[in-house]
């Protein structure tokens, strides 16, 4: 695959700087990721057995590093090393490796997560697929860009007419099972795989809707941006716009009349 | 995504120009189906409702034009327009678009698959992932290629520490079901989603086990060369090798070790 930059966004108003220096953070992290992605197995097994905690840790440190060389007053909250300066107001939210499975599986789909917030919510967020050039960024009150431009979720208002996808139903407990199995009957078409990609997919309009639960904040925090700067509705499945300290159940839709109607079936 | 041209296999043999029409026959679908994917909802809907199966058609139709007019001697079976010469022995077996659902999603993860059977065994594989500039070709005797360049599965000889992939476990009759959760809870990670790269993904080494059940023949002839010339095994869930009369059931494993340990389990 070629590796065309592509991680940028026209953004000039208020957050233009912090959008710029989201977009560094996503091109320094695929550059980590990509070095050992695919990787012959016994350089991988050299290393503690443990080849996505190092892709992820190395990562993690380049972007943190990043970060408070930057804007040393910001907090940091990431999936390896834990939240530094929880107190304070902007907090940079990271997962540098979304995705472990597919990444160790070859799969080119992992992607890394990258939100900026204040007062627990997120003003900037954007999902970046190294592998496969590909790169979101959701700016509050900008817009959503796919690869540089204008991204808009689709116009779909009915279940009936949706394109419903998840990671895999192994992650949901019996109960939430059920209920997810209540809402994909409904749906036209069912996807499987993808992590975060599966939001991407609904903020350019090709998939309506994106359903899940366990996610921690650094996995669906940079995700309310991007979808809701597409024009779509995300929340967790009690209907809540998800923030910091949310329960993790997402559920992301094109139009707010398809968040309704899944809601009505996950928030029983 | 960008479009590299890396359809193509050094290959010297008896095999070679009927390697060489395979690749090009790649270039033509690619050309082909990348010309319909994520096309706005608006003119897809347009026609018929159903644009999967025009881009299935009409790569299907440009396809057999080739064929019968390199080698009219030969029969092709497509998944659009059927089986035309059924009698002679030299036969083209055809799937445009392996994976619809991730087509029509905006998932680059769909393929076209090209075989070349004799006698009903194939010769020559080929699995084509056009948005993700991946091309796998198989070629009796000659190996497997991954752009070009040699790839071979991996030494992994264990259920324990073996990456298993599946499509949907939703296609699995609920005996196969159980079947392949008893398989799964054994490996070390499953993965979902995928079709036909999940067998590129074993054959590169990268994955190490593929199930599935419910194949059609252009859904598993090209997978065969691929796999066996990676240095893999490749059977129907009784431990027979696939040809153009098989079942449909699947299993395609790094080694035979790992191979005869999954039969033990899915052939009972």
């Amino acid at each position: 695959m070629s590796k065309t930059v592509v991680m940028t966004a026209p953004v000039k108003g208020e957050l233009a700087d912090l959008t710029e220096f989201t977009c560094s953070l996503a091109r320094t992290a695929a550059s980590v990721t990509r070095s050992y992605f695919r990787k012959p197995i016994d350089v991988i097994q050299k290393m503690d057995k443990s080849p996505v905690t190092i892709a992820d840790r190395e990562c993690e440190t380049r972007l943190r590093e990043m970060i408070t060389e930057r804007y040393p007053g910001h907090g940091i909250l990431g999936e390896e090393h834990g939240f530094e300066g929880k107190e304070l107001s902007e907090i940079w939210v990271v997962d540098p490796i979304d995705g472990t499975k597919s990444f160790i599986s070859g799969l080119p789909l992992y992607g890394t997560l990258l939100a900026y917030t204040r007062d627990k919510n997120a003003q900037i967020g954007a999902i970046s697929m190294p592998e496969l050039d590909e790169f979101w960024i959701g700016v509050r009150g900008e817009g959503c860009f796919f690869n540089g431009k204008p991204c808009r979720t689709s116009g779909c208002r009915s279940l009936e007419e949706a394109i419903l996808m998840t990671t895999s139903v192994e992650y949901f407990t019996p109960q939430n099972r059920e209920k997810f199995q209540s809402l994909s009957q409904k749906t036209r078409l069912r996807r499987y795989g993808g992590d975060c990609y599966i939001y991407a997919m609904v903020a350019s309009g090709w998939a309506d809707l994106a359903v899940e639960t366990g996610l921690q904040s650094y996995d669906y925090m940079a995700l309310v941006p991007v979808i809701e700067e597409a024009g779509g509705v995300i929340t967790d499945w009690s209907g809540n716009r998800p923030n910091l300290n949310s329960d993790g159940s997402i559920v992301a839709a094109a139009t707010k009349e398809l968040h309704q109607q899944a809601l009505e079936i996950l928030g029983r």
